[in-house]
């Protein structure tokens, strides 16, 4: 039987949505490639002055605060105040949350400048999404921890707060909305030696968001997408690093069949 | 018989040609390792401050708009200045115009600082093209579209107007000056899916522009390598991610026989 | 027998050492799945107002002039005075200095602002490390040249007048203090034909130098990391292009054993 998740993948495909990135420098190049290789469209633009124009060529904005900086969050500001006007999907990935206040701080600034009805996702580690909703937590750096009952009981509370999907991603997936909660088992541990494969995702939900109404089954999708892909890969590559080419090429050849074959997906 | 062009890439290993680039951040990786496989001297150096010093050292100058912001723009138009008073071939890839005003008001200003007689040469998809020659065009994103005959007028206004050479890169490329035009056939479409090939191209265009006064077959030479690496990675890879690393081979393995025995140009 | 040096790969990867990085745009993507590659825990960041928080919870600090600009070095100030503080190791990667005045004047200023008994090692090519040491060499770019006997007076008057251990890398690597020099003929000269390779280095010497307090030892191991795992890497390769995913995937592939087995230093 067909997932019900797996035929985004093909809506992606034949929309090619265009996704305005705001991301950090680690990670442009294979989030690049990563959209390229799911047949969406990337644009990374980061200059104030362009951001009214190129929000409103876009089908999602994604934004990610890897390497943030003041210019760079005033431009994150401006397009998320122009995405949440066109109601397009946002997609906000709090890297570094809890590690230090201007993350957290900056984080939560775009969240609460959107306005209700902004279709939103939020995408981190455990920590980021523990950190984001309170301050109880603190990030080691950007490192991922396991997913706990805390991490969950946060994510669900971003999900309220703010009527967004709430990913947390590690070796199990969680996406949650105010309802709903699906795990996704699929990936492989090769993943978290990689950097930027969380930042690939948050790209992914910006492609796959913009192609359905339902939020949270794009979200899904996503995480099915790249656990999928990540498995596919790691069988063809010999460490970490020929993973990566293979990664991209798995990406490339995804399709709802093939993401349906693999498919491990819990419902909560 | 040897290619008129193919002996180019021969000039280019011997004479090592520093390119001093201010490109995007997306590609800088990918096009810094593109120029060590010609066996160009990559520097990218961005700071207003050392422009001068910097341009000064370099054969040829690469200006790509990808990432545009205030700062960027202040030191493209310094080093474009310097390089166009030391005479040294300048490559310019206007990234997005059309898209915004930033972008193709940005790409004018800097063909519009440069002297006559500058060197220069410019490189884009056939939306680019045209949104730069004027403004009836209006560009989605950075995408490319096919070259139609509306962007080969485009291309010959510019190389009429600023005394340039005009590439438009696609399927086929076409380079044209004021009164030659030659199409590339080589290429495959997986360079489609792969983030910064124009950037590339247009960083090679640099290189091979370095090591010679003809710039118009240092276009042709420049895609002609691109189009014949493109052709031998394909059959190594399995995708566009394992298409990477057997492109930047494929670049390093050319010669001027290798060249040659793939070449399909046409005169028109 | 064991080499002195191979047991400290053991020891970054059982520490995973959190290696604070403000380096250029160019090689991030490549420094930080080196260091994940290692076990250790990379950070990018490089906003002033995270630079106390972010170093603080650092286990090294690397500093990289790639791709220098004032606000990054406003950043790389503060963050060298924060890590001074602390007395973690400090890396400094002079990148380019002599090519311009901006770069080899800020390298100074960083070395002449950390306090003595700051843990501090100097990673730069043979032309770059004799411009930080005096005037009287030009840089070509970010070129490397041979290393020659000036270059290692260059090192040694470095090592002598900062406390620290200056590191050559080219051919032959040569690590030098105030009292040691030891070179490592380990290496393949594919790595001259890939962008970062010197900046990997100097990445892992901040990994290294976070799990020893023989700064010297662990800088000796960084460059025996790198040139066997790029002998490693070039039997697999067939350019310089798969050489990077190789060369990762050889980095986590690195053992106390497989180094000691590789290993070929010389006691000067």
């Amino acid at each position: 039987m067909m997932s019900d998740y797996a035929p985004l993948i093909a809506a992606v495909r034949s929309h090619h949505p265009l996704v305005h990135n705001i991301t950090n420098y680690v990670v442009m190049n294979i989030t690049a490639n990563a959209l390229l290789a799911v047949d969406a469209s990337p644009v990374m633009a980061h200059a104030v002055e362009e951001m009214e124009e190129m929000v409103s060529l876009a089908s999602a904005l994604v934004l990610n605060l890897g390497t943030l900086s003041t210019p760079w969050i005033e431009a994150m500001k401006r397009a998320a105040h122009v995405a949440s006007q066109r109601e397009i999907p946002v997609v906000l990935d709090p890297v570094g949350a809890g590690a230090t206040q201007l993350r957290t701080r900056t984080a939560r600034e775009l969240l609460e400048l959107m306005q209700p009805g902004t279709p939103l996702t939020i995408r981190g580690n455990a920590s980021e999404i523990c950190a984001l909703a309170n301050e109880s937590v603190k990030t080691r750096g950007v490192d991922s921890t396991l997913a706990s009952d805390q991490a969950i009981a946060a994510a669900r509370l971003l999900a309220e707060q703010y009527g967004a999907i709430a990913v947390i991603s590690g070796a199990v997936d969680h996406i949650i909305s105010p309802d709903r909660h699906v795990e996704v088992h699929n990936g492989t541990p090769v993943m978290a030696q990689v950097t930027g494969m969380g930042c690939v995702a948050t790209a992914l939900l910006g492609a796959f968001g913009a192609v359905t109404g339902d939020r949270f089954a794009a979200a899904v999708a996503t995480m099915l997408a790249m656990g999928v892909a990540g498995e596919l890969a790691v069988g063809r590559s010999e460490g970490p690093g020929t993973f990566v080419p293979h990664f991209i090429d798995a990406l490339a050849s995804l399709s709802p069949e093939l993401i349906t074959t693999h498919a491990r997906t819990t419902t909560r």
